[in-house]
């Protein structure tokens, strides 16, 4: 069956790969699984149309038939549960794997949303200065906690999963803060994220989007 | 095989319900499963043998004979898949409440957290007054969303899953700021998920240990 999802015609981040549909493409690159892709732009988003597939007006969503679904952690979950490859099959270990997803969206991922809302919404705003450390310092003690249980392990639990690949994505957003580089093994984990084929494959799929267009012509 | 959860052996809320241990009991009271509580304090939540179980140095965890579990979502989840009544059982539904457990946490979630952070954390900077408005705006944002799909439904997709369960816990935060009861079908919903018999038997749980206790004696 055919799966179509959705992407921004134009990435806010110009082709670095952080917007959400790198995560479901890179899962989709690791289960071996051929989708097209249909872009919205920022007007559409809004639009009732693309509001009966995703309710919050966001990209990425996933159709399969008669499936819609929105929300990255619950297509990369599908994904994973329809193809070998990107979770435990049963047992503790799937269960553990699952934990893992929603530790990387619930809880590594709230404070460095906050932090970009605050680096880029409200960077012009009085408080702006003042107000980082504090919001850096957050993200840096969820980090140090995910580095004190990661220590030298290669992976979160065992093998390469769907967690990991929600883990990575998530930590890719700070590489512009320098945050990820006060924390060697994690840095290290997301250089290994972004060496597997299958993200390489992702990731170029969305520059050849996203990249900035030369001028002229 | 006996499951044992933690939880706050005083929680910050006074006994509100809005610890995380709350959204566990509520799915293990649904499925019909008894459950042990291990209370654990602010100091021993960050002592090794805590950390030991939750990397994060929070509440809840869950355990089950070998398989120790943190992360509500993924704890739900757990229960979820072991039980009935709490997931549809297979396919398209299944996947769409799935979305709706990620969407709860990922998506309504992190800018309510945003909103705790501003009036707890940061209630005595300079800021503070300035801020809030812009922070209960982006909270503003995602229920209007919600509201918009919810429309009059008893629940997000049909009957009520794990989804509603996380949704209804994450919308309870918001009591105190009044951002509610601006969306009256939003406030419906979170009075029909207050009402279930099972969230009145975890409520009541969790206030037996959290209640003000009274003076003197």
């Amino acid at each position: 069956m055919t799966i179509t999802i959705t992407a921004f015609e134009c990435s806010p981040d110009g082709g670095k790969g952080l917007a959400r549909d790198t995560r479901v493409r890179w899962a989709l690159e690791e289960a071996g699984v051929p989708y097209q892709v249909r872009l919205v732009s920022f007007h559409a988003m809004k639009e009732p149309a693309h509001l009966a597939l995703h309710p919050f007006g966001q990209i990425p969503t996933y159709e399969e038939g008669d499936l819609v679904l929105f929300e990255t952690g619950a297509i990369v979950f599908h994904i994973a549960e329809q193809h070998a490859g990107l979770l435990p099959v049963a047992g503790d270990a799937r269960a553990r794997a699952v934990m893992w997803m929603f530790a990387a969206l619930n809880t590594v991922e709230p404070p460095i949303l906050e932090l970009a809302n605050a680096t880029v919404l409200e960077r012009d705003r009085p408080w702006s200065q003042e107000r980082l450390p504090l919001v850096r310092d957050r993200v840096r003690d969820r980090l140090c906690q995910l580095a004190a249980r990661l220590g030298d392990a290669e992976w979160l639990d065992g093998t390469f999963s769907a967690a990991d690949l929600l883990m990575v994505s998530v930590l890719l957003r700070l590489r512009s803060s320098g945050l990820l580089d006060e924390f060697a093994n994690l840095a290290a984990y997301v250089a290994r994220g972004e060496a597997r084929p299958a993200y390489q494959r992702a990731f170029a799929a969305q520059l050849a989007i996203n990249a900035p267009k030369p001028l002229g012509g």
